[in-house]
């Protein structure tokens, strides 16, 4: 069965408020991701513009097809592996935080937009989305994609998993003091679901906030293949097919679901 | 505002197969449990005839008001504290994995059959329950019941939380090699749906199976008030509204979730 390399890049990389050093930042990552097998990169929330950018919000978002997507194109077919990035996105009016798959050709795959945002600062500045669940496949693996506080919710990850999605991608922002989440609550959510969760998060001080880093690969065991520091840092871990169907072979939670009894949560 | 001491008490405590010594085993364990200022004692999944019973099960099920529930309701009116416990409920044909909790007057406050049988040998013995949501007051905090497997589901807890139950008491009967429920996957149900969960297994070798012991009071907060080794113990620590009150109010997971958009799980 399919097993699917994946490069988790912790950190700002680039310099919060610099679109161009961050896709710079973005080219020499998948660079490096390629090197190590990596079949897919992935960065952490609002990677190509920095979080706590306030006001610049508005300013630094782009359409989905915009001039960024295009160099990330070019950059995910250059090193031949496919990147899911986060970025704020303009449609008309509404800015959404985002982020996009591309292919490592360089074409779009699926694009997200964050459904459930975080506090003052986020329900400020973007609109939420409206679609829960959105994959893609990659190298015959399903890949779905939520962000951040999304995850928190298990409601999210088990949409994904009833839609069949093996590989969750979560690009993150979590600060300081919500440690439990990458260390207990991801862990968690890729068992109880029993699919991988690939955990991308940003690193060190921004305005405000401190991000607590910590980004993880969790399989759907519930053990975490791969773990990073408090720091920037590149994560290489692959997430396994095979090992999803151990684990619902041992323990059925998706056919041992009674939906009938859960009509109280939607 | 209200605290509830809680008294989980771990292991067979009496022996399997015998109801008599299991009930003598609790009016010890009541006795010990209300001298230390416990307002309520929960006992394991199966608790008044072991778990490991086979054949045993539908001879040992007594009706919800049995011979057994007068003697519990005895001891709880004795100790003055509260008895949730775990037994086989026998209704016509039909037998339930079942949960009943007594008041401190020993009157019944609540029934729940589990709604989520685990495995082989369980399908075969019970029937499984069809009410998700079942709670009583007890001093002014809203006790849920769940059991074992049932809490393995982050549906269930949900439910429960959006249904008003701050203290979730969790009789199980957990066997290795699934440690990670006790170490993980309750103090993330805890801490997701923000409410206190008292996670009460058995321990020891029975038949073929051999319990992990680990039981647990998790807070809101995902902090694991009180863990129990491997063996047999009576374990107290209090559940305090106040902390659920704290964490709704830094992070509001119920009111920031967005019902329509899980449709598909229910």
């Amino acid at each position: 069965m399919s097993s699917l390399r994946t490069a988790l890049l912790q950190g700002p990389a680039g310099v919060p408020g610099s679109v161009t050093e961050s896709l710079d930042a973005l080219d020499g990552a998948a660079r490096r991701a390629a090197a190590e097998g990596a079949r897919l990169l992935a960065t952490a929330e609002m990677y190509l513009t920095g979080y706590a950018i306030g006001d610049q919000v508005a300013a630094l978002a782009e359409p989905a097809d915009g001039p960024s997507a295009h160099r990330v194109a070019e950059i995910a077919a250059r090193h031949g592996l496919a990147i899911a990035y986060g970025y704020p996105e303009r449609d008309g009016d509404a800015v959404y935080n985002a982020v996009r798959l591309v292919g490592p050709d360089g074409a779009p795959l699926a694009d997200y937009r964050k459904t459930h945002l975080f506090g003052d600062f986020e329900r400020a500045a973007f609109t939420p989305g409206d679609t829960p669940v959105v994959q893609a496949t990659l190298d015959g693996v399903r890949v779905g994609l939520l962000i951040c506080y999304d995850v928190e919710f298990p409601e999210t990850v088990r949409a994904h998993a009833l839609a069949g999605t093996e590989l969750l991608v979560v690009p993150t922002a979590l600060m300081r003091p919500y440690e439990f989440v990458p260390h207990t609550l991801v862990p968690a959510r890729a068992y109880e679901s029993q699919l991988h969760v690939a955990y991308v998060n940003r690193s060190g001080a921004e305005g405000e906030f401190h991000f607590t880093g910590l980004s993880c690969l969790a399989g759907p065991d519930g053990v975490v293949r791969a773990r990073a520091g408090t720091g920037e840092e590149l994560l290489v871990a692959d997430a396994d097919l095979a090992l999803i169907a151990a684990v619902r072979a041992d323990t059925p939670y998706l056919a041992d679901r009674r939906p009938e009894l859960y009509r109280s949560l939607g």
